[in-house]
């Protein structure tokens, strides 16, 4: 367990140096401060660290899959940074975010280049399968920019199920959760059916990520999780348990709530009035059911590997993020 | 002659189809109808067409390179959204831009999504060098930001040498015309003097192209060019023209030209007067003889090549481009 946490912290470095040093010195310094910024703001680099455990399970080296996993998380990091455009937030990792510290259009820009950066580290990958990685790859842009105007659209929609959530997160975030251990296996050269299970793994996972997220808003510890507690509440964010909440509500309680989805989102004085009837009618458990289930579905792909110390982290892993309060 | 254009308008029709329907159908909606409000938006196609030509002209075929040319055009097109965001532009190409037809954070994931999208069109291309390919584009999106920022950068600098308007036009302009023409060789099989000589061909006509669009902004048929003429001259944008005419005049001339630049530029009925200072100083022929030396260098580069019908297309192309009015 503890080895497994310092081999964490090994791979996590070698991927903020990399990070660090990949456009450290490129002019114009107008565009690369603001990229060296965001690319040095730390994080917990969980993508990367997938990509390079799989395709360790798989028979592959961390050095085949170093780039692929820098890639992705430079990718990351774009989206962060026009989502935050978007979001209008003015924090992001307890630091100023882009368009903040500098303005809308540089940050526009820094997230292009981040683009066209991750491709670049992509690319630098020596594998016979690179055109199927870049394959992969795309599909999660592609996809990553769908699901992220999903959650823009759904704003200002007055009805969203459980289903379209699903839908969304599975586009905005998980996908790049199974592109990363999908991408980590082919370039380990995985059989089809180790890539599939690696990939499948990375979709619930990311799925029981994004729900741990969205339960870290009323339950984390502020100064751990780097967000306003409750934040998700206050914006009127169509979050898994406001949704769940919403459909299993009844009277005053769900006329509370509708005033909250129609007016979209409350003040920090009914913070605690949310939690509490997210409590009462168990929507918290419930995401750590759903949690819970999502993480077991993962680890049933990973018993279709070989054994392996890297399966072994992978298995650490996911348990690490079911367990984790930021 | 005639025949090259038959071609021209065939080679773009079938770009045009397939930029049509790339996405015609897919989800959600509120993303892809922006992007094929885009991707249908028109436009000379002059990169695919390079693509295109460029593999023919070292034996390759139009449907080698059809995948390339489609994802060079979605990348420009990518370029133009959020260009028009950062320059808050109303209109392009006579119809209302993304973000003022619908809003910014629209277009700028609109914008983001095309980038994935060349990216998927470019790796559809069957080639056994299809990473080779993948890099030649990869590094131009990366200049085509950095030429965005520099051009940014020029507008609020009040000195900018003709050598500093080059390195940003060839990184915003230049780079993508010669990543075109380098990407076809190399599709099509193009040995190493073959891909070289193309990449520089483009390289010239990509520069002759810039500095025609500075002129024409002076001397173009409005309705043909479909932009306001002296539009460069009321946001006081450091051109070759305004860069050269600053440089050569003296006197009240030059205290006129000051003024537009340090104030940002001019009002509309200042116009008459710039062009006049520009025509009296000889700028506008020294910008025609630019570009002449350029297509001539362009053209220098396609004698490398063995000849061929599409070799000839090309000298035909780069004289059509030197003779446009829009």
């Amino acid at each position: 367990m503890k080895s497994f946490v310092l081999q964490y912290q090994r791979y996590k470095k070698i991927v903020d140096q990399r990070l660090r040093q990949c456009v450290a010195k490129d002019e114009p310094r107008t565009l690369y401060e603001p990229v060296n910024y965001v690319l040095s703001g730390g994080g917990k680099r969980i993508r990367p660290l997938l990509v390079i455990l799989s395709c360790e399970a798989v028979g592959g080296t961390m050095k085949q899959a170093v780039n692929a996993a820098v890639a992705i998380e430079i990718l990351h990091n774009f989206t962060l940074v026009h989502d935050d455009i978007m979001d209008n937030a003015n924090s992001r990792r307890g630091r100023a975010t882009v368009h903040k510290k500098w303005d809308t259009n540089i940050a526009i820009l820094v997230g292009d280049e981040l683009v066209a950066l991750a491709y670049r580290e992509l690319l630098k990958t020596q594998s016979s399968h690179i055109a199927r990685v870049a394959d992969i790859f795309t599909e999660g842009v592609v996809e990553v920019c769908e699901g992220q105007m999903y959650d823009k659209d759904f704003e200002t929609r007055s009805r969203v199920s459980l289903k379209d959530y699903m839908l969304m997160i599975g586009k905005k975030t998980g996908k790049m959760v199974s592109v990363a251990s999908e991408m980590g296996a082919v370039i380990g050269g995985a059989t089809a059916s180790e890539a599939r299970a690696l990939k499948h793994y990375g979709t619930h996972v990311g799925r029981a990520f994004q729900i741990q997220d969205d339960l870290l808003d009323v339950v984390a510890d502020e100064k751990e999780f780097g967000k306003t507690i409750g934040g998700d509440i206050v914006e009127g964010k169509k979050t898994f348990l406001l949704i769940e909440a919403n459909a299993r509500t009844r009277g005053s309680d769900k006329k509370f709530l509708r005033g909250i989805i129609d007016r979209k989102g409350a003040t920090a004085g009914q913070i605690a009035a949310v939690r509490e009837i997210y409590e009462r009618y168990g929507v918290m458990d419930l995401a750590k059911q759903t949690i819970a289930k999502n993480i077991t579905l993962a680890n049933s792909q990973l018993s279709r590997l070989r054994k392996s110390p890297s399966r072994d982290m992978l298995f650490w892993f996911s348990h690490m993020l079911l367990n984790r309060n930021s």
